[in-house]
């Protein structure tokens, strides 16, 4: 199959339920693909023999009817519970939509106003198949425009809207709880301009991050950010959650590398302040409150973004320390050797690599150690990148910070070393039900929370490991267990929250808050920062229909 | 005299007033110094032979009584008009200070409330004695909680407050326009923490931004933004105003180098965002809310910043080009072939280079072409580094993009080479009386502005010149007369700002709009933004009592 061919697909995986049964999942196009390089080579595949995954032709375009259509045929599985019967959660005051609603929809996008149930159910049920509403009518403008006219329909009738991207998100945030009505960005998908002297790429946010990738990839140009569920993820929906991705420690954080926005309001105004400029200090930042606000303040229609040019050479080495202090010193030593050229910084633990070598047989290159990182490099030189990673080796294996180690130049050892760290997630499903947590701690904090879980939980865990990008402050926790467990659950959390807390770390570092986590929003936040931010919330949104009942906690 | 004798020194110009005659200025601590480079040598000092400046000894910290007073007593120059005579502005109804106010203020910082008339002068009026204000009270708090309880107060009171940083600013944004109390951030200098693994820097507002590179530079890390005025600005004020400066291309924008602020909001809460997270997506990111707001919406009193490694090697290259069009293909194979060691590329045309000639007898160190560049590295290898600049200069020269070229790579070099760029400003301040415009456009507009002017204003401009930061989109545009003129002033505005405009460009790249901009703001932002940054204006300070007469154009 080829990676186009495999780009197209959605892909389903059986994980073990909260009951301990086999459940099937569709994930995003795409996440199952482990990694697709700045340079335009593919680390690696989890190929469908090798991983039991099982690929079903389906359209890229997940709010094609007949997308929705197989989404739902190929599901097969126990039907998603209802959020609202599952969530202590009342539906607010909102209008329902009417015979009426449904031909102004109409008149302003006719055609493309889809009121199938069964094109409806995908669209209603999120990928991790956690959360489902009951929304009965999915719009589809192309237009900005035809956003705001939409918009100023609900907002007039008092109508709550679910906008939706590439519906990839991990808290709940990309589907209705209720019957709002889903504003789906899948048909505005054009890139408006491209300038090659700046790298400066502007585009509806519909595009879809891969295409974005691809089309750049031939101007000799990189998207800032990469993500596994690149192949479905919408550039729109990416901004609106602050999405972080593989290339954050070397491109940053999206609040630095978008330029500007155009954003639909609550009211349907359109606010375009959808700039091509690397600096301009005219007042406030207003696009600023749209990234990372997950729809909640306003629906992102078009977005202008810096890309960065594509690296040349890419060379990964995988080391063992025999601490964590040594791994803390290496990715110091790193970063003062490698500097300019270090793009990943990657750790995980011993428990890691043995559940790797047990579920999927991978082999580690370098002697046992109690952790290990993967360094990656990406510059302008081959040579010259090769020489310095070289030299980083010969240093910190000569200080004894690393044990053993090895570097990859050939694309195909390459793909070899980022498997190990990046099939961990697969080997923890096939270790039985998993626990994560997805949180930013101080660097030199990151590594304790796993020791002092493994303590607390005992011989109820099955493992607690400890992995993740170490170079952002990115800490992915993952405890597994023989099947789900409320005893092990209130070991957990609110245990690991208050512990982060405590650190005055985050309890979400890139996946937001959404549904799910919105409640746990007081425990990186102080109550003055949450007042505020339902502040903004009523100033920009004073009806509150914009993707109701997340991000911020219901008021007290 | 050493370089740390001249920096703490004021130093005085001389140039050419609107009616032609000879007026002192005062500049900010070392924005006479050319350029402080990040590796830790310095570029170039403007000797005060050499270029008619004359040092004066006064200490660093401008709010300490004693330097108010040889501010004051040096000047000797006309004082400077009030702003409320200038300019059509009205006082709002604030209160004025009365003795139980200060009272107050007593109470809350003892012995850190100023009122000696003599005193207050250096803090009423800014650098570039354009705008002076009659406030008769300045506080220095040392302490968040201090800051906190005087707003509480002066909310309470209906006081209007001007929060005051090094008094840097280029748009008189930093003194008061009428009698409102300075809070003054110098004596909040204490950095909180420093992390040599992430690189976190952890400090209070009024720390000196030279002092923080000083203080960084030591542990192998530099600060992500430099300026000429490093000796004087501060970090508050510096995130207040969302510095650009001259790392920008390389360490991107303070929106994405930011991590946390603590802030005072206009009726005293202490709003506490200080958080050291590289990824942190928990509810609305607010501390964007006070980064480029210039002190209207609330007071910043810490920042956390994210500082990169000091760079091993820096070199220069000065090419002449034969066109702009050269000059932008030169940046496209800068970027490419560099890719991330590239960290300035500067541009500035042949009227630039006559006038450093003919004012400052710099030579031109290669052939004569209608446009140069200045290309910067900074990277982890000298080796690497060079052979990749002298690659990309056999490739510009090969190619015909560039017509003749030269590398520097000892200090002294480079010195010379950056001197060229940097002492356009000075070269132009001796050819006459000044328009400055300093505006963000699309790269491949950057220069037609330039050209279209000439036309414009014919023979009434004795140069129109083009330079400035191309990699950033930043174009400096510079009219030189023979003395202030009302026609020349009305053929330039607002025909600048309208040219601008059309072109989607910033009327103010990086110098804010403070008072003498605000009423340009509309050239830039659509009325929709602006209405929505009043919102926000009347949402965290309902009383205005923050800064007033700034940022905003007055509402109609």
């Amino acid at each position: 199959m080829t990676h186009a061919h495999a780009s197209r697909m959605l892909c389903c995986v059986f994980s073990v339920s909260a009951a301990g049964a086999m459940v099937l999942h569709l994930v995003p196009r795409c996440s199952a693909r482990l990694f697709w390089a700045s340079a335009g080579w593919r680390r690696t595949h989890i190929q469908g023999a090798s991983v039991g995954l099982k690929w079903l032709g389906c359209p890229r375009d997940s709010y094609n009817p007949l997308a929705c259509r197989r989404y739902s045929s190929v599901s097969g599985s126990p039907e998603v519970m209802l959020t609202s019967e599952r969530y202590p959660v009342q539906r607010l005051p909102f209008s329902t939509v009417s015979e009426e609603d449904l031909t102004a929809f109409e008149r302003i996008i006719p055609g493309r106003v889809i009121t199938d149930p069964e094109q409806l159910e995908a669209c209603n049920v999120d990928w991790l198949r956690s959360v489902r509403g009951c929304s009965k009518v999915l719009l589809r403008p192309q237009t900005t425009e035809e956003v705001s006219q939409i918009l100023r329909h609900c907002h007039k009738r008092n109508l709550a809207v679910n906008p939706q991207g590439g519906n990839t998100g991990m808290v709940g945030g990309s589907v209705p709880v209720f019957d709002e009505i889903i504003l789906s960005t899948a048909l505005m998908n054009q890139v408006i301009s491209f300038h090659d002297v700046s790298g400066i790429l502007v585009c509806q946010a519909g595009c879809v991050l891969e295409e974005l990738s691809q089309y750049l990839q031939e101007r000799d140009f990189i998207m800032p950010l990469d993500l596994g569920a690149k192949g479905s993820c919408h550039i729109g929906g990416n901004v609106a959650t602050n999405a972080g991705g593989l290339r954050f420690l070397r491109y940053g954080s999206l609040r630095g590398t978008v330029l500007g926005l155009e954003v639909v309001l609550a009211d349907g105004t359109i606010l375009n302040c959808l700039t091509s400029l690397r600096k301009d200090n005219t007042g406030y930042d207003l696009k600023q409150l749209f990234i990372g606000s997950e729809g909640t303040l306003g629906i992102i229609t078009a977005v202008s973004i810096l890309c960065p040019p594509r690296p040349k050479a890419v060379n990964v080495a995988f080391l063992g320390c025999p601490g964590f202090a040594e791994v803390l010193q290496t990715f110091s030593t790193c970063k003062g050797m490698l500097g300019e050229i270090l793009s990943a910084f990657e750790f995980m633990d011993a428990e890691c690599m043995k559940l790797v070598g047990q579920h999927l047989h991978l082999t580690n290159p370098v002697q046992e150690s109690p952790f290990y990182v993967l360094v990656e490099t990406s510059g302008s030189s081959a040579g010259h990148d090769t020489e310095k990673l070289t030299s980083v080796l010969e240093q910190v294996l000569n200080s004894g910070l690393v044990s053993d180690g090895t570097i990859a130049t050939d694309q195909r050892k390459v793909q070899m070393l980022w498997a190990l760290r990046e099939r961990i997630t697969e080997a923890l499903s096939r270790d039985g039900y998993v626990f994560k947590y997805d949180i930013s701690l101080p660097v030199e904090q990151l590594y304790d929370l796993v020791i002092d879980l493994r303590t607390r939980v005992g011989p109820r865990a099955k493992h607690v490991v400890g992995y993740g990008h170490l170079g952002d402050g990115n800490l992915h926790l993952n405890v597994t267990a023989e099947a789900f467990s409320q005893e092990l659950l209130g070991a957990l959390e609110p245990y690991v929250y208050a512990w982060t807390a405590k650190q005055r770390g985050s309890v979400s570092a890139e996946h937001g808050l959404g549904f799910k986590k919105k409640n746990v929003l007081g425990y990186s936040k102080p109550p003055v920062a949450v007042k505020m931010m339902h502040q903004l919330k009523v100033l920009l949104d004073p009806k509150g229909i914009l993707n109701p009942y997340k991000t911020l906690p219901a008021q007290a």
